[in-house]
């Protein structure tokens, strides 16, 4: 099925707790090699026909206005799928 | 910073009411082609030092024993960024 697939994410600059939560959990475990987790979103918007430009340029409109939080959020991706 | 990204979406055949929630949203804004929306995880696991095959394996049975809940989430991709 065609999808447009939007990924979000945290703003680096800004604390993820629930990252965190799974990094400690990580290490705990035997992973210390891992420095930081941080947790997004992907949401994929499924369409019935094939995607056009005019999909992209509008998942990309709303993925900005709609799907994040631009205040602390960033849109890090908007891919296409067949 | 390199880092490992592990993408996980609730399997296909449950029910999704975030995403049914979105849909909704979309579509009565406008977005009629978006036939459905589903919401899942990205979770990027950050290393100080370059990423090497052992640790790509490790992530991936993090994140099938871990990361994700297999009743119900798939873990649809793996991906290294440096």
């Amino acid at each position: 099925m065609p999808k447009i697939i939007v990924e979000i994410m945290p703003k680096q600059d800004l604390l993820d707790p629930q990252g965190k939560a799974v990094a400690n959990a990580l290490q705990r475990s035997g992973n210390r090699e891992i420095s930081a987790v941080r947790i997004g979103k992907r949401i994929e918007l499924h369409f019935d026909r094939p995607i056009t430009d005019q999909d992209m340029e509008n998942a990309s409109a709303q993925a900005s206005s709609f799907l994040s939080n631009d205040v602390i959020e960033d849109v890090v991706a908007i891919t296409k799928e067949d």
